[in-house]
């Protein structure tokens, strides 16, 4: 675990690291905010959407204000592995590259490379604990990173105190980005042998998890724009209510009156979902 | 005057225009930030740095949180003329696109659209005045920004209530930035027919103009990290101070111990500047 760089901010310091991840096999990158005074208690673990990188939400969210005399550091890991060349890697902002969508693929050169579930659970949450002390660890999101923040939070209850996300894919089985990516890195769900493959998706799907029993101790928070160039399509918040109300899981959607789908709505309401 | 987008930000709305300037011959972008409840009474015309466009200030420095809740709204010009190709103007990133040094060129095919001191004075300021309504306008800036804010501050009192820089350059005509981009916009001023040119260079060096008798009625407050990584091969606060001293204006430089050049560091003191 290597020092890229570090930028003094609000008295702590927000650092870019590279690692060697054995989970992906190449170098990852992440990013961290630690408040001044270096006690740290809790952790947020913050999952980029589409096309992000470890910088995004450092740069833009206006977590070091807030955390600046707290005791809860931020770590923030890449959206995907970089510096290969798969097949379609490059081609398209939400296939490869940028996209890795919290998924440990199985098809093709992908399976070997783009594990970017375990990457998060088996790496990335060991480091917030073991390398920066953090004992307790939030796990939050937005949009592709909503989603998998939904995803591991359901899936380890046990490793996270709370999820939040903004702007989550709540069902990626059933809409545009989640089909494309999940078609691309765990198979086509249609194929005649397909009922492990279905399985498949549905481990990485926020509605069917509950569905099948997964639960958080928590109540969920998911903050939405109501003016989201994407709701509807892809991003679908009542669906996740739906079925959060018919198997109780406790869940509140905050709709966000006026508010788009970039960082100026990130920033806005990343105050009230840290409380 | 065209609005491009908008993003709502913590209740207020983030903006990004663009209009045809009569001083670049150009169409011009700039941004804004209104905070809610519709009543301007000062405005923030914030200069940017090299390489950056009227998008930097408004996604990483954090003024909205801070802006929210006052009758304070920022305008942030782009840093150069778009869209021209002129001789050298994407060669380096210290000059030409994203490098317009706020001054009004007078070389070659330059003269006629690199003319950024009048455009933030004679087309930024009025829009700020009378489309916003802000009835007081400060200037600050960042870097090449910050040059921007002290010499169009020293030279034009009567139109800024206060002068703010982060990490300026203080004396272009003194360090590799500011020279090379004077010698490409104004001339070379070790020429023989020299004394005019040299006139222009020093109507855009701050130092120079304490030492030519312009002065800010207000103290002119500099931040400055220790752990920038262009101090002192390209700014020198402690020149300005000396010059400052000598000729009786008044300013305070803000050291901030172990702060870089980025807007991880203009983030952290925009706060205490804006008060």
């Amino acid at each position: 675990m290597q020092l890229v760089k570090a930028h003094k901010t609000f008295g702590g310091m927000t650092s870019f690291w590279t690692h060697d991840s054995t989970e992906t096999r190449t170098p990852m990158r992440f990013s961290t905010f630690q408040p001044a005074g270096g006690k740290i208690k809790r952790c947020i673990v913050w999952l980029s959407g589409l096309t992000c990188t470890e910088e995004n939400f450092m740069a833009k969210a206006g977590a070091q204000s807030l955390l600046a005399n707290t005791q809860t550091m931020v770590i923030a890991p890449d959206t995907s592995p970089r510096g290969l060349n798969l097949p379609a890697e490059h081609d398209s902002y939400d296939f490869g590259s940028g996209a890795g969508f919290y998924v440990d693929a199985t098809v093709g050169n992908y399976a070997r490379h783009y594990r970017m579930f375990s990457y998060v659970i088996n790496e990335i949450c060991p480091i917030a604990r073991d390398k920066f002390g953090a004992t307790e660890l939030m796990i939050m999101g937005h949009s592709m990173g909503g989603h998998g923040a939904l995803v591991m939070g359901l899936r380890h209850p046990e490793l996270f105190s709370r999820i939040v996300a903004f702007a989550p894919i709540v069902n990626p089985c059933s809409v545009p980005w989640g089909v494309k990516a999940f078609c691309g890195y765990l198979g086509e769900a249609d194929r005649r042998d397909s009922s492990e493959i279905e399985a498949k998706w549905q481990s990485y799907d926020a509605c069917k998890l509950l569905q099948s029993g997964h639960r958080h101790p928590a109540p969920i928070l998911i903050y939405q724009g109501t003016s989201d160039e994407f709701l509807g399509p892809q991003l679908q918040p009542d669906e996740f209510s739906r079925v959060a109300r018919d198997v109780g899981q406790e869940h509140e959607i905050k709709w966000c009156e006026g508010y788009d789908h970039s960082y100026y709505f990130v920033q806005s309401f990343l105050h009230a979902a840290m409380l």
